[in-house]
């Protein structure tokens, strides 16, 4: 069988979860093309080399633009901190690598284009890292919709709710800088908010947002690690760059209606990553923090039990469920990972472009930038103006 | 439209849910009998005739032996302390008044015999008040197992938990003493789940139990009323006679497995009266402090979509819903006195039994004594033993 | 005890809630100025005199411009259509009357100005509809507020969701048309979250929305009745010209931001009036159609035990529960009517304005209004601009 | 870093779990002793060489007698089929080797006792797979149990209810068969709850059970593996002779009372391992199909704020939080494993017995055995009796 010799730039917390993906798809999913964990890359060489021995490369480099012209390597993984993808993308396209890039594609509509053209112009596969399109129950609410079997579509309400920042003694992490980041909650929890729109409902046609930094100013960090903020901090503040949370409205070409929410201010949400959708027919009801579950209505049901089902999406007729264990038996965070670099793997096997790809990062990219324009300008933008 | 005269005994916790029910049935139920809140009698004529002014009733009354008697009453509603029920209903019986009777029918199976034959005897309706049948969610799931939407029924699970007495502090009450309550928490919230199961599944071959008093000394009150203990509390202590909690296990004569628990020492739970019942083909689950609620599984559900559905119990299809609000807009505890005292006046109006009548709170009581002698005796007993 | 006595214009669904409230007063709250039901009163002679008997009416009228110049009056209760509201308000005003108007309070902010300037210039009591605050759980929420224990609130999600007129063929009742609703699922639903957030977090500066008709014709209805349609429908369509679902961003004036949705689209959902707040020291949640919940979170709890608690508002410790039955037994749907009517007859016995008054139907009209011109004029409108 | 080498015998549903847990902790756990997958083994050549290659052992063996005897295994794992754990537990133990063994330990308390004796003398650790004390939520609930913050235990209520073999066409695979299995719902399933209870209450003093087979007969299957049938079924019926469901009742030696169920015949529930325990200071509530959560009261809460909270158990306050993923990022079924074998491998390092060892296992096997005693005798049976 075929393997692919993975190159990946990155080791903190979304190169933890691709690595365990390469690590455990050879026994989960044994049919598909096999990765092979080739090297890994980072700049502190101290940092990475633990980090290859501890996820099981085979080695670590720190320079990736030695690693992306390497004949050994098929495949170029990029979690890098965001203000890296493009320069790396676009290298290791002109070399011919097959691409997976962690969301967002780049820090801005422009750049995130300019990878999607080298992409295609360089005929390679290429992969953005919306993992939560691969929890089962997600995909069974796309299942639905594509069947038909919830109608035409009325409404979807996204909301990405977490709270990690809402201490203002937090630190002024990385993911806090508007020239690392590109911005806060909205391009870190809404992009994904605005790609489950894109799968399970279509393109947005307009938009009109609002924003806010709440805390204004933060300690600066000691250190900066993955999403934590290690050592001791300073007592000297920063100003904080991007947003703490951001809303829009949204009309749907299809005609639906949509809400939209990130915030990293919402007590007692951990990672509240959830939608709900209202058709003709039925609604959906999904929260990442019960993950395995999706709730489903048909208005079609007896008139003396109509109500939301709560689908525990781990029955053999759900995705990805027979490569796992039992019914009832669920899974967890890191498995949206596994299935993604599957699709990945099959993608290639069968020489089509996986989904998502690039062009779901560029039009990811192109609502979060008509939101911004859209809240700097005070008005409803078309995406297509952009 | 003939009425309904109603001289009742008692007011306090159970007098004024009753109350309520005859004072709210000529808006809510116009087409059924109607009531006339005659006369309510107890033995402090301070407080009934407070109760009498505030329920509404037309005058209050002292003696109760009179009560029975007159000839402007037609029904005498019983909800005295339970060591008084069965002399009031034997004399109700013998003036020829229909009778309603709060739950537990009386203090043992003897007793309760003994009103169910004098209310035979003399040829009147009588009505037991096991109100929880009358949640409409609770008459959802008794269409269900009826019209064999579950199938064949394997499992009941009953159980009702409280907290009320959590506290050692908390006084003696009289619902503490065996002779005035009969019995603790078995007599009191079992007797319910009991009715349930009954009503539900069917009858009741054996039983196996046991039951266990937490606290075996408490404070004596300064007074007591219904299911406070008002005033000062004693500094004596006494001791407690009755079950904190009981638990047993059953064999329905269907086939079904039941197990069966009732406690007032389960922190959190204010009053959680909760069943489930497996069936071959479906399965539901309920709980009082979600009354509006039934969760109904459905094994022949496409297999992609099952799951427990959580059915709101409040559209038209619903049992009760039309006299209420539109779908969605919730009913609470007193309605269920309500729906009940309806079927009494349906079934007065329609000379036939009203259900559950005496019949059923005898059976109830002799599952409650077949429970009781099995943890005595500390061994399966038959029901028909008793 | 003084008794207030009541007329009152309307007595479809509002008006059965109304009269329920009045009924059930003497009972569970002795203790307040008690009101007298006497006069209803409506167009049709035959309905009106069927509604006083059911619901309890001393007498019935048909014309509400004699019933307002009563002498034996002193409140009046207008809970007729929305485009009599003010012609009923200005007279009973003008006779000296207090008002109690069902919400929406007019057709359009000037007539509801209006309206709020004719009862402060008779310098009478006036209160507002706006029932859904005083379910008990809403008043914990509020008092959780209003005692520091959420913090600086950052965020308010609001929403109203129902699915009573998803089928198309639901005929064209009143509700879906302007000139007698003035707006669909904006004004209906949308007002009672818009006071909600009033309540509960403060004034709003500024809005900016979208709204849209999914079902643009309806078949007409034979006859029109509260929330249904009885009788045969014609085979003729017109035309809906109401929203079906109306949606928007908000700034409050202390910062924090909210976002409204309201709509009859929403399949699954018969009643959910729901909303979140996160705050920098908790959050709460509540859904009406578990009306007796509310969810609360704590930043300061033990790191370990953090998580959303799931209050059931029934305790002692929480409001109007002592009036009903002990803990873990709930209340429904015309339980917030009862309560509302309590405050207004305290607010009377107490000489001062009930809450919620004219001044909130006012505000929540303003701001019904500003998202109707964000609407129009495709832009962020101030509240203050109306 | 010592090296613990592993040779496994079984490789099905159990053995891919254990599999899965050696592959995965050099990178989660890395800081342990790591194991190294030297040799699985199986009775069929074709099967356990394609589960070597898949599950990445280094090399596959038929011969278990031979794998226990090898001088480069330190640890021998099993999770054969119940009725072969005896045999190679003694010896292991007589070579010297580590033990780890899927539960039940033995079909037999006498067979689990000569086990645990074996392993004693042989001076080896011992660990019993009992997973789901592995879940964080249910470490959390050990942990406020043992640091007193629910106060005096006095109820414990536990079920595990499943459906897999609801429809009587479900054929007659080996875990329906006593020989193989030992029994059926009580040993595969009960056997859970009896450890979790051993584990969060303490021992159990005395018992009374009842059990029922509901589907005596199964068509004989095609081909058995694991949990599934494959192959086609024979069209010859073959009688279930182990329980499809059991139930007891329970008294701890610490005085909580306990009830226990398990069955097969639960329609909707896949996998439903749950318990509540209420103490004299609060209670927990677990449901392993949410198995991130604990559910959490506390009586001293403020009065206004009592209620069951939701915890997710992934902060970094949480057991083995802090090897996964930011808070809200859930776990699932698999990683019980995970953690259960690092256990095993801190035991080992620091010379100590892992918890739950074979001594969990015999006095799980005494009261599976006292059960089953009191099912056949009809009485209450010590747990010392046997």
């Amino acid at each position: 069988m075929k393997q692919i010799h993975v190159g990946m730039v990155g080791y903190k917390f979304m190169g933890k979860a691709h690595s365990h993906a390469y690590r455990d798809i050879p026994m989960f999913f044994p049919n598909t093309i096999q990765p092979v964990m080739q090297a890994v890359c980072g700049r502190d060489a101290d940092g990475v080399s633990k980090a290859a021995k501890q996820f099981g490369w085979n080695e670590y480099v720190t320079d990736w633009k030695e690693l992306v012209q390497r004949e050994d390597i098929d495949l170029i993984d990029i979690n890098a901190p965001s203000d890296m993808h493009k320069e790396i993308t676009l290298a290791a396209a002109k070399a011919g690598k097959h691409l997976f890039c962690e969301k967002p594609l780049a820090l801005s509509l422009k750049d995130s284009r300019e990878m999607l053209e080298a992409a295609e112009a360089a005929g390679v596969k290429h992969m953005v890292g919306f993992n939560y399109r691969f929890a089962p129950a997600v995909q069974l609410a796309r299942k639905l919709i594509q069947e038909g079997r919830l109608g035409q579509i009325y409404h979807f309400r996204g909301w990405f709710l977490q709270d990690w920042i809402l201490d203002p003694d937090f630190p002024l992490v990385w993911r806090l800088q508007k020239d690392v980041a590109g911005s806060g909650s909205h391009g870190d929890l809404g992009a994904h908010t605005i790609d489950l729109a894109h799968y399970l409902i279509g393109d947005i046609e307009e938009v009109v947002g609002m924003s806010e930094t709440f805390i204004k100013e933060r300690p600066l960090p000691g250190s900066m690690s993955g999403l934590s903020a290690k050592g001791s901090q300073s007592n000297e503040k920063g100003e904080v760059t991007v947003d703490d949370a951001t809303m829009f409205l949204a009309r749907f070409e299809n005609g639906a209606l949509g809400s939209f929410e990130a915030t990293r201010f919402a007590a007692g949400h951990r990672c509240t990553n959830s939608f709900e959708i209202n058709g003709s027919k039925g609604s959906v009801k999904f929260d990442f923090e019960r993950m395995n579950e999706l709730q489903v209505y048909f208005t079609d049901d007896a008139e003396d039990v109509q109500g939301f089902r709560r689908i525990l999406a781990t029955d053999p007729a759900h995705a990805y469920a027979e490569a796992w264990w039992p019914p009832g038996h669920t899974i967890g965070f890191e498995h949206t990972f596994i299935h993604e670099t599957v699709e990945l793997l099959q993608a290639i096997e069968e020489d089509r472009q996986p989904v998502p790809n690039f062009a779901d990062g560029v039009k990811c990219q192109q609502v979060l930038e008509a939101v911004e324009l859209s809240i700097t300008e005070r008005r409803w933008v078309q995406t297509k103006e952009l």
